[in-house]
């Protein structure tokens, strides 16, 4: 299995992306990563599995998502999608410009046959340490029911072969839980999801509810995924950071910290996107990974465990299988 | 003045309503309040300026909005918005269903002339104990980029005359803050806010600033507003449960929170959505107050104090003012 990888892409590139890929390389020798970048010396050490890649040209995260990657041919981003398409390369991981990356796929590499919309799915810690994939977060901010209902076979597919959840309980992000609240988009989603025998349905999902883990598979629109996604990370982000203010406020509050910290450290563990890996492009003919743009090498490490699961599962065939049908 | 009260509404009615009327009856002798219930037994003394309404009907939270109110022509809710009709009361609390609230709203007291659909707008609090007004949370989830603009003019003028704040920054919820980000609806939506120069307009809030209190009003289509409260409010909860459950795992974890109560009732304070009153229907043709379904007295006693601001402040003559131009 060849992964290619983006050395560019990411606050923390290409320090991050390098020790995420070293890591990757000394822990699987079966898999051979070529390291797509500006220049070889970031390499710091010889290893069997691992290649470097020149790309003279860099795609920034503010660049218009399609225009850069029409223009910059000679991106990493670009190449590492080309790799695909030319076979050199069976899988790629990018923590770069998240348009720019689904713009790329979709040139190079195109949709899967009968995918209307390919989505950005990231997996959710749950609050007692599973993991949850929502889908999409973004990748099409303006979906249509039909839409929603391939994102629950795609994102069904994606959970129980990487995931390893077995029959994927499907959520529909909703206003409400009964049948026939929400817009009307979500209602005209629920009952074609709902007709569908293949995917296990378990109805409509309150934002309320998703930090419990009431499904496996979270389907909605890009842009209410992304408000989701956001405003999660934002909540949480912003109470641990006022945790962590009170507790240095004083002597006694930074003991009580002190004494705390084993718990505090395995829940901040649990919590942590980076243990889950990156977003798996669903509906794009090859595997790519969009891992997240703080990335560390760790996240980098575990989004390589992502995308090996990802080709040697076969989901992109399964996935093409399915919507043949 | 004269302020009616829902007492069948809430998940602790009508103990937590009467609670908080007694509570607000006390402190503002120069109001009259109406509770508004089944039974007058459930007043616990007499009190000058506190009185009750017999009905004999009540709006459950699972019943359909449209049919209940139509239907339940005795029940409270129905009552309430009867009797502001009728000039019998200056402004509605409740406690209960929200969908039933907001049609018996319509269908009694009808909308300002030009606003083409009213909107729930609960406050936020942010991590720095300030507040945010969100509109629309749910009211219509179906927005179009007209009714984001006029929820901008009515989310200014609550926010300048209720909320104490000058000049109202007004946020968009979108998925990008850049200019040209975001779904059809949020990009036509940019363009109309940004044309009105009344609208102190700050452009696109991402949902991960939102606790930061990047704006004064924030203003969003209902699915997305909606996704957006619950979502804050399930994973506060969760982490905050979560942490409870760590500090009361050993004796020692039990003496750090013992150590750290006071910062954490502090911050918990600050957050509690409680002290900040409940929403009101902006753009219904009189104040109508929606408090939180599980309000206790306190958060009663806050609806009171903010609905007599509504009144005293004449927001909706205001409002009226601004959509007649």
């Amino acid at each position: 299995m060849r992964i290619a990888l983006d050395a560019n892409g990411g606050d923390h590139a290409p320090a991050a992306i390098v020790d995420g890929v070293v890591q990757a390389a000394e822990h699987w020798g079966d898999t051979i990563f070529i390291l797509i970048g500006h220049d070889e010396k970031i390499v710091p050490k010889k290893l069997h599995n691992l290649e470097f890649r020149y790309a003279s040209e860099q795609i920034e995260p503010d660049d218009e998502p399609v225009k850069a990657v029409r223009r910059k041919k000679d991106s990493s981003m670009v190449i590492g999608c080309q790799m695909l398409k030319a076979g050199e390369a069976d899988a790629f991981i990018s923590a770069g410009n998240t348009g720019a990356l689904m713009a790329a796929g979709l040139l190079y590499t195109g949709r899967i046959k009968g995918v209307s919309r390919p989505a950005l799915a990231p997996i959710f810690p749950t609050i007692d340490g599973r993991e949850l994939l929502v889908l999409d977060v973004g990748a099409n901010p303006d979906a249509k029911a039909e839409h929603l209902f391939q994102y629950a076979g795609m994102g069904s597919i994606y959970a129980e072969k990487v995931l390893g959840c077995q029959q994927p309980r499907v959520g529909l992000l909703n206003i409400g839980t009964e049948e026939g609240k929400g817009s009307q988009l979500t209602k005209e989603a629920h009952e074609l999801i709902s007709q569908c025998n293949e995917i296990h349905f378990v109805g409509n999902t309150e934002a309320r509810e998703v930090l419990h883990g009431p499904c496996d598979v979270l389907v909605c629109d890009g842009f209410s995924g992304n408000i989701l996604l956001k405003n999660a990370e934002g909540v949480a982000k912003a109470i641990l950071g006022r945790l962590k203010q009170e507790i240095l406020s004083t002597w006694y509050t930074r003991f009580a910290g002190w004494l705390l910290r084993s718990k505090l450290q395995q829940f901040a563990k649990e919590m942590d996107y980076q243990e889950h890996g990156g977003a798996p492009l669903l509906g794009i003919a090859a595997p790519i990974i969009k891992a997240h743009g703080s990335s560390d090498g760790k996240a980098i490490f575990h989004a390589v465990r992502q995308a090996r699961l990802f080709v040697s599962r076969n989901v992109v065939s399964l996935i093409q299988d399915q919507f043949a049908k």
